[in-house]
C-alpha cells in the first residue's frame, strides 16, 4: 500500500509518542523513518517503530539530553537514554555549531541506542557545507576477525563531503550482514548465504539459528575487522562500554570539519563535485552492467524521484501493526 | 645478510644524503625505514632508499616545509615537494602540539610524495597518550568499483588509540594489492591471485603485464572502495590532485584528539588496555590456527624482539645497491 509523506509521518509520531517519545523526539524520529522510506531503504523505514516501540517498553523513561562537558572545539552529551535517532541529531547540530566557530568539532555522546541510516547526520552538517564523519559501535552480535565471541556491533562508518549541489555521502557496515537480516531469513525460512556466520562452536553456518546462537562475521577479513575495532574503540572513547550485551549505552561519535580552513571559500565543494564527475565518466567494467556509481547517489536519486511522487510505500502487516501501536 | 641498527641507519642515512636529502630529513626517513625492517615489513624497509633515490633524481631540489595556514586547531602545511617520510612526521607532530593546548587538531599536507607505513606516524602521536588518524591518497593505480580507469592509490587508511602500555593500531590499505607486489610478481614471471586486477579492455587478470597497463581493483567491493574514495576526498582536501597521475602532491591528512576531552585522565588508555585483553581472549574458530590477534600486535612483538637482538635482515643484492648509491 501506499502513503502520503504526511500520513506516514503522522502515523510514525502517534506510534513513538504512545510509546513514551516526547512530540519533538517522536517528530526527529518519524522524520529520519520517512526519508529511509523515500531514499529506498524500506527495512530502516517505518517498520523500525515496531522495534523501537518494544524497546521502549522494556526501558524506564528516558531523561532530558544534556551537554556534560564540552571545549571550544569539543562536547560530550548523555543521551538521557533517549533513542540515538535523537541523540545524532542533537550531537551532529552541536558539531556543526563548535565547527562553525572554531573549523573543526569532535563530539559525542553516550547513553542512547538504536542509530538509523548514519548517512543522514553526515549529510545534515554536508548540506552546510562541512565534512562530517561519524562513527556507533552498537550491540554486540558481530566477532573479531579470526574469533567466535559476539564483541562488536555492525558498527557503521560514515563521511559526507559538501557538493555543489549534492553531498557526496559514503555510509557502509562493517559486518557481513545484519541482525535484522538474519532473524529475517529465520523468519522466511531460508539458509544464509555462505561467510555470513559461525555457530556457537566456531564452524562456518548458513542455518540463522544456528547463526543467532553463534555470531555474524566481520567484513571483509583482517581489515574489515580493524575498521570494526576502531568504530568500537572510537564508542568506548564516547563512554561505551567495551562490549553491549543490550540495547544501551551506544557510543556515538562526531567529527566536522570546514572545508574552509584549507582552502578559499567555495574550492571543496566545487572540487568535489568534479571529483563526482570524474567518478560517474570511469569506464565500466566489461561485465558491469552500467556506469560507475557515486556512493551515495542511488538514495539521493531515489529520494528525489519519491519525494516528486509524495508517497511511500508501507507493507499492509506493518501498516496494521502501526495503525495498532498509535492507538488508530 | 644481517647489519647492526646502527650500520643500516647509516648506510640509508649516506644514500639519501647523496641522493639528495639534508642531513636531518636523510635522519627521519632512515629512522623509519629501520624501524620497518624491526617490525618485520621487509619491503617498506631499506629497498625503499633505492626508490626514494630514483625519484628524487627526476625531481628539482625540495625546498623548505612550510605551516602556511594555521588556526588554534588546525593547520595546512606545504611539503615543499619533501618526502612524505619527513612531511608527516611534521604534520603528525604539529596536529599533537596542537592538541596538546586545544584537545583537537586536524593538520593537512600537500606537495609532498612516497610515504611510509602510516602506522609510524600514529602511533607517535598515541605513544604521548593521543588518538591519531590519518589518510593520505596517492599515485593512480586503483579503479572505484565498477570501474576500469585508474583513479586512487593504494589509499591507506590509519588510526591508533593510545593503551596503558602499546597502543592499539589499525593501519589498513584500501586496494587488492599494491603497485610493488605486482611489479615484483613480473619480476618473478609469476601470475597474481584472482581478483586483484583488471586489463585496460576491463576484464579480469592474473597476468602482473596487464595489470601494469590495466588498474589494481579496490579491496572489498563497493565498500571499501567507498573508503578508499573518502581518503581521495581527504586528500583532496589537503590539496592533492584529483588523480594523482605522477609521483607528486599527495594530499596528507591527520586528526588528532586528546581523549581527556571525554574522560579523566589515564582512563581511556585503560580502557584500550583492557579492549585489548577482551579481544586476545576471543575464542578462535574452529578452523583458526591460534588466538585472535590484536591489530598491530605481531609489528610491535617483532620490533621488541628483532630490537633486542640488534640487528635486521637485508637482501645482499640490496645492500650492494645502497653501498653504490652510498658512495662506499
Amino acid at each position: 500500500m501506499q502513503l502520503t509523506l504526511a500520513d506516514a509521518t503522522d502515523l510514525a509520531i502517534r506510534a513513538l509518542s504512545r510509546a513514551g517519545m516526547t512530540a519533538e523526539n517522536a517528530r526527529i524520529t518519524a522524520d529520519h523513518l520517512v526519508d529511509a522510506a523515500l531514499c529506498g531503504h524500506e527495512y530502516s523505514s517505518l517498520p523500525r517503530v515496531i522495534a523501537l516501540a518494544e524497546a521502549m517498553r522494556d526501558k524506564p523513561p528516558a531523561t532530558a539530553i544534556r551537554v556534560i562537558r564540552e571545549n571550544h572545539c569539543s562536547a560530550l552529551i548523555d543521551g538521557g537514554d533517549n533513542v540515538a535517532y535523537v541523540v545524532s541529531i542533537h550531537a551532529i547540530d552541536k558539531a556543526v555549531e563548535i565547527a562553525r566557530k572554531n573549523g573543526v568539532a569532535v563530539v559525542c555522546a553516550n547513553n542512547t541506542w538504536f542509530s538509523g541510516r548514519l548517512a543522514y547526520y553526515v549529510e545534515r552538517a554536508a548540506r552546510q557545507g562541512f565534512i562530517a564523519m561519524h562513527t556507533t559501535n552498537t550491540t554486540a552480535r558481530v566477532a573479531p576477525h579470526g574469533g567466535v565471541d559476539r564483541l562488536m556491533g555492525t558498527n557503521p562508518f560514515a563521511i559526507a563531503f559538501p557538493g555543489e549541489d549534492d553531498p557526496l555521502i559514503i555510509d557502509i557496515g562493517t559486518s557481513q550482514t545484519t541482525w535484522g537480516d538474519v532473524v529475517l531469513a529465520r523468519t522466511k525460512g531460508e539458509p544464509l548465504p555462505e561467510g555470513m556466520a559461525v555457530n556457537p562452536a566456531g564452524y562456518p553456518t548458513t542455518d540463522p539459528d544456528e547463526a543467532l546462537e553463534g555470531a555474524i562475521l566481520p567484513w571483509g577479513g583482517p581489515r574489515g575487522s580493524g575498521l570494526a575495532l576502531a568504530v568500537q574503540l572510537l564508542g568506548i572513547l564516547a563512554g561505551s562500554d567495551l562490549v553491549i550485551d543490550d540495547i544501551s549505552n551506544y557510543g556515538l561519535f562526531f567529527m566536522v570539519i570546514d572545508p574552509r580552513l584549507f582552502m578559499p571559500s567555495d574550492q571543496f565543494p566545487a572540487r568535489v563535485s568534479a571529483f563526482r564527475q570524474v567518478i560517474a565518466a570511469n569506464r565500466p567494467l566489461a561485465a558491469s552492467g552500467g556506469a560507475v556509481r557515486v556512493p551515495g547517489d542511488s538514495s539521493q536519486q531515489k529520494r528525489r524521484a519519491n519525494r516528486e511522487k509524495g508517497v511511500i510505500n508501507l507493507d499492509e502487516k506493518v501498516y496494521a501493526k502501526l495503525c495498532e501501536l498509535a492507538g488508530k
